[in-house]
Order: structure tokens, then C-alpha cells, then sequence
């Protein structure tokens, strides 16, 4: 069986829930690929480079189980802000965003994978008033961690990642934003501010369901035979 | 990653259902273990034993993710009654349900695994209200092609089977039975009749895991470090 990798932090980590965007691709892509969550709370994009290099198989590497389609989603926690030690300034961000897609592409790199097809999604809006309420009901209370126009902006930078290489993105950020109708209705998407529950996950999966479609459509189940006969 | 092998028929490929005993299992062990689910719908033992020769590493493999843990749930389709194409004897199921665990555990095995634990599960019962009601609705109307009787027995060859061998067995058929309170109340642990939802996959998941804390404590999660560092 060949693989779906899930590339992230809390948010893909989170995607095993009852109505997370894993389940339902390992439900909808059952008998046709894995899916391979290497999710991890709390991660950056710049220590999910280091993920990177231990998960996915170096092109010299016999045997293993070949990722047709790599999904990455950082910048939830890159956006928090300073002093939180997640926070990774936007440009190094971008950096750490562009070596993780040149390290599968570039003929040179030990993963270069030319089979390992890329879709990258942008890190959601969080919600100022639930995550807010959370960090001022602590002992001591604490400040909010994050803004939204950061946030945002890292969203952006996913964006323009993903124009400059040609990768198609899935864009959370605006999706929500716009369906939430602003600040006020993002707690409908979220468990506590921050991480997204499965009204979310299931504009997540849609999401990734439609540009697997769009930009490769040989992946869509739809269009995949089972591997083993029916 | 290490991996938790799941194999079996429908009941298992549906276990990545919100709810379903992979998806349970999935978030639980995000981290720890993987869960590489090879449930195929329709298979009986006999055509699961072919599937395990392809999917399960053989010895000499270098390189292949390790299989600690593997979970083998057949028997609902082999109990199915002739002319069915699944229905295997009684005697025959046994005998490939003798033939998988010893493809694990002979030292001449090619598929030969110390390192893997095993774990059996019984076919659940089915409800002869619903799926004969299905069945009759069908042009022509179908007799019922299940027998409780008949799937009772598929069951206990799965405890005999555990007990020869020194496999523990996650005892599903008796779970439900008493908790249904027999055939009348089937109905609430099924979709369909045949295929069990996330109430019934929910005792197979705490079943699961009493029996890893029971039998294989250093595979439960409680006792397992994430691998990469929180």
C-alpha cells in the first residue's frame, strides 16, 4: 500500500478524532493508501524539518512504503508570539516552508521524491475570545499568545509558498475566517481557541478532497482501484 | 513508528469509522505506534491467509515498519451459509486460524516474528431482525444467510484457537450477546445487521486494551514514550 503523509503540528495530530480530517481520508482512501500521521503537538516548521528527515524514506532507502501524496500544514504555532519558544520569526518561516518542499523536489536532496505528489494547507484563525478566557482563567492569569493579523500573515506566507513552487494550498485560514464570518463566530469551529473541531476538519478533508481532484486527479479515490481485488 | 496490524474483513476495514475501533485506536497510540489497518470487506481466513503473506514482513525484509502488535478478526464471512462463496467449514476456518498464528510464531516461518504479539478477536453476533429484513426486502427476497447458531460456533473456534496457542481473545461475540441481551437486542449495536457501530466498537477498543495492559503491558500507551520529543 503506498501513503498519504500528514505533515504538522497539534492540528494533524488532532486529525485521528472521531471526524478529523485523517479519519476520514483513512476511511475514504481504505484499501487504496495509508494514511501516515506524523502529526506532533506543539511543532514548528522548523523543528517539523527535523521530522521530516527521520519520517519520510531517503531516495537510497529499499523498501519503503512510497508517499504519493505529502501533506504539510504548519504555522499555528510558528505564529504564536514571542516569548513563546514555538515562535519562529515570518521569515525564517517561509525559509523553513520553502526547504521542506525543496527537500522533495530538488533532484540533488536525499528525499528527492519525484512520485510524492504536494499539498500544502495554511494554519487557521484562532479564537481571540475562547483561547483568551482560557489563558485569563490561569494562575497566575496570562496574556493572549497570539494576534490575529500574525496569524494571518503566516497564513499568507503559506500562500506564497506554495505560488512560488507551484504546490496547491489549501487555504483554512480564509475558509473559516469567512465562514465564521469574522472573530466572533470562530468558536463554532474550535475546541478551545486554538485547535479545530470537526465541522473544521470536515472543510479541511473537503478541501483536500477538491484540489486532489483538481491537481491530481490520478489520486482521487474515485479514480484509484482497490489493491486488493473486491 | 512501530505499527498495530489490524487484520481481518469489513468489520475491521470499518474500523476506521468516527468511532470504529481503528480510529480509536489511531488517536490513542498517535506518537507511540502506528495503525496500519488491512481489513478487507467480503474476506474470509482462507483469503485473509493470502493477504497476510503479502502484507506482513517477511523475515529477510530489511528495512520494513515492525508489526508489535497484530489483531486477527475473522469469521463473520466464513460463518455465512452456503452456497454464499465466503462460507469456509468450520473445521477449515480453524485450520487457517491455526495456519496465521503459526506463520508468526514457527521459527521456520518465513513471516517468522518474536517481536509481534498476538491478539484474537470472535465474530460478533449478527441481528437476525435486521439483516433478515433487508434480505427480504431485496427483488427476489433473500432467506437469511446467517444462522446464530452457526456463528456462535465460528466463535468459539476463535476461543479454542487463542487458547491452543496461548493468544488472548477479545471474546466480541460474548460481549454483545450479553450486553444485547440476545437476539432482541442486537439491533442497537449494528448498522445493518451484519456490521457493528461505534458503541460495539467502542467495548472492542476497551476490550483491546485491557487485554494489551493484561497480557502485553509494555505495549499499552500509558506505558509507551512518544517518539519524538513532546
Amino acid at each position: 500500500m503506498d501513503a498519504i503523509m500528514l505533515l504538522g503540528d497539534s492540528l494533524t495530530q488532532g486529525g485521528w478524532e472521531p471526524g478529523g480530517f485523517a479519519q476520514r481520508l483513512a476511511y475514504r482512501y481504505a484499501r487504496r493508501m495509508d494514511v501516515v500521521n506524523r502529526g506532533l503537538s506543539g511543532y514548528n516548521a522548523e523543528w517539523g524539518l527535523e521530522v521530516f528527515r527521520q519520517v519520510f524514506p531517503r531516495k537510497d532507502q529499499k523498501g519503503a512504503q512510497k508517499v504519493k501524496l505529502l501533506v504539510i500544514w504548519f504555522g499555528a504555532n510558528d505564529a504564536c508570539l514571542p516569548p513563546k519558544v514555538q515562535h519562529s520569526p515570518l521569515p525564517k518561516f517561509t525559509e523553513n516552508m520553502n526547504a521542506l518542499l525543496t527537500l522533495v523536489r530538488d533532484p540533488t536532496s536525499p528525499y528527492h521524491s519525484p512520485q510524492t505528489r504536494l499539498l500544502l494547507i495554511t494554519p487557521p484563525p484562532f479564537s481571540a475570545l475562547q483561547r483568551g478566557s482560557i489563558l485569563a482563567s490561569r494562575t497566575p492569569p496570562e496574556p493572549l499568545d497570539r494576534d490575529q493579523a500574525t496569524t494571518r500573515a503566516y497564513a499568507e506566507a503559506v500562500k506564497a509558498v506554495g505560488e512560488a513552487h507551484g504546490v496547491p494550498v489549501v487555504d483554512m485560514y480564509t475558509e473559516l475566517w469567512e465562514r465564521a464570518g469574522g472573530e466572533e463566530g470562530m468558536g463554532r469551529f474550535m475546541h478551545d481557541g486554538l485547535h479545530v473541531n470537526a465541522d473544521a476538519y470536515e472543510i479541511l478533508y473537503d478541501g483536500i478532497l477538491d484540489a486532489v481532484k483538481e491537481h491530481y486527479p490520478e489520486l482521487h479515490p474515485d479514480n484509484m482501484p482497490f489493491v486488493f481485488a473486491p
